[in-house]
């Protein structure tokens, strides 16, 4: 049966000071009226029920996520002694599928993207999952590149593998030059989003064969000690401890509009504009303004006359930056005092 | 004997949304740690003692200024019915300096202003003072510009009137273009302060002889009727009033960091600046940010990449908009729903 992988564990500054360590980005209603984890997971249905989506996230948010998740069980939302980045996360979940469900074939996604098509989205998961059923294929979904986005990876995709739209995978690509990025895009390289399918059955033998850094420590997985398998890895993503490393990966193109939605400065991309471009969330009165971002969470703010601007209002903060500054917020916060920045600066973006 | 009158009744827009209807400019520590009116009272003394500043207010505003000034007798600050614009204001205050010492010299100034060199303020007060005593002249003090500002008005000397730095007035001039403006400056013509001296006794002729709007009420002032004086004249500014139409004007020059501390944008003239040209009250965060004027009363205000900007927190509310939109504030407040512009555009601007 398929089953759904949701990472829930990023604890990221990137929204501060709206987020914080217990309420961070999947938390947070940044693209609607609900949490990107609660849209994360309805989107999913369709492709696999409730009750076979898995959530990997920290003890800290745990409780949380179970409350936002009503309609999945709460057994389904584990939690991570320690983040040890994507592989173990994922090598945990694909096993406890396995454990339950002998021909369990998996799905994984972040908690924290936006997805402009739900429909082309489930399209593109299901043709992953058959690819790895079909042809017992590790499977990567890229999205269609639509900017040159520096912060991103990307995927050159080579020879068609079957029918449909798969292909083997040449290269990947991180975090290139603005020039390199296009070059990508024009010769057709696809983000490399973070969303995978495989068989459980052919991850561990992946695992076991490509990934020295988890696979001493899967006996202690096969034996329920969460804990011991954990102390017993090295954290490495999948992406480099599996992806770059297997013969058997495998690229399904998608075209779905997906976001990571990575700064105050993607709002724009993901939420409703009004005609002057600007994203307002709360009592904003905006006059004379374009192009700004304003989440006012504790009363009216006014901004007359300026444009480009992220504004923030929230948790009795307030944050004046412009959206090219807005993409370095870590940045900023290394720069303010302790009590200032908060807990904002605790940890790493969860990727 | 000397004494002043410090006209103290502005109820303006231009420091929203700090200022408010019940705590305006003149009350509000813009300049330093005190209220501007307690600044402009402690300036005066050494010309005039405590007990012969006389402040003219409104209603809503008497007890706290009683309370903000507390070597000032309470009897000396007067409560007009309703705003009449400076004439009827300088003619009540005239006459009871008048009714308590028939020798009375009045000097007159205004509550929200700052100066940046007080024993010079004092010499062209004391200057302006000899002169209407001297010479029966009524006497306006001019600053000397210090940039072609067009919201204010200038006087342009005349022929000299008498040893010392007094000239007769040659013209006003309202509110130039900065073209006129520069060519004003250029020819010595100075700012027209609002501040001027004369006694009692040729004030109230020229009043007679000269300002009909305020002439046939005066016996209502004269049997301490002040309900009816107020409802006797029609409301003229002392300039147009009395000035544009007397022989007896003269003019003093006077060099002492005059400042109508007029907007937001007036901060940096008015307040110690950081490296980078930001003003900063309250809990104010400024990374890698110049010539903004942040005032932070509720909570961290952090400013990270911007410049040129004005921020605000108080009262609940946030204000972001620019150097050049704050000199217009009103126009803002108008755009603005009441329940957010709220008593900011109650009135105006009390010159």
């Amino acid at each position: 049966m398929r089953w759904a992988i949701v990472l829930a564990g990023g604890v990221g500054s990137r929204f501060w000071p709206l987020s914080t360590a217990a309420r961070p980005k999947q938390l947070l209603p940044l693209a609607g009226a609900r949490p990107l984890v609660v849209d994360s997971v309805a989107r999913l249905l369709g492709v696999v029920p409730a009750e076979r989506v898995l959530l990997v996230t920290s003890r800290a948010l745990q409780a949380a996520l179970q409350e936002a998740l009503a309609d999945v069980p709460r057994a389904n939302v584990l939690a991570e002694p320690f983040a040890a980045s994507t592989a173990p996360a994922l090598a945990w979940a694909t096993a406890r599928a396995l454990s339950l469900d002998g021909s369990a074939t998996v799905l994984s996604v972040h908690a924290d993207w936006t997805v402009a098509d739900p429909a082309a989205f489930r399209s593109a998961a299901a043709a992953a999952l058959d690819l790895a059923e079909r042809e017992g294929a590790v499977v990567t979904v890229g999205a269609r590149a639509t900017r040159p986005e520096i912060g991103y990876g990307y995927i050159v995709p080579g020879e068609p593998l079957a029918a449909g739209r798969a292909r083997r995978i040449r290269r990947f690509v991180e975090k290139p030059a603005a020039a390199e990025a296009e070059r990508l895009i024009a010769s057709g390289a696809l983000w490399n989003t973070g969303m995978f399918a495989w068989t459980a059955r052919r991850f561990r033998e992946e695992i076991e064969r490509r990934t020295p850094e988890l696979a001493s420590a899967l006996p202690a997985l096969d034996r329920g000690d969460v804990d011991a398998f954990y102390r017993g890895v090295r954290p490495i993503s999948v992406d480099v401890g599996l992806f770059e490393r297997t013969s058997a990966g495998a690229v399904v193109a998608g075209d779905f509009g997906w976001d990571d939605v990575g700064s105050w400065a993607a709002l724009p991309r993901v939420r409703a504009t009004d005609a002057a471009g600007n994203v307002a969330v709360g009592a904003v009165h905006a006059v004379d303004t374009k192009d700004c971002v304003v989440w006012s969470e504790e009363g009216p703010t006014v901004l007359d006359g300026v444009a480009d601007l992220v504004v923030v209002r929230s948790r009795g903060l307030v944050l004046v930056t412009t959206r090219e500054r807005a993409l370095h917020l870590k940045e900023l916060l290394a720069r303010l005092p302790p009590d200032v920045a908060g807990d904002g600066t605790a940890g790493a973006e969860g990727r």
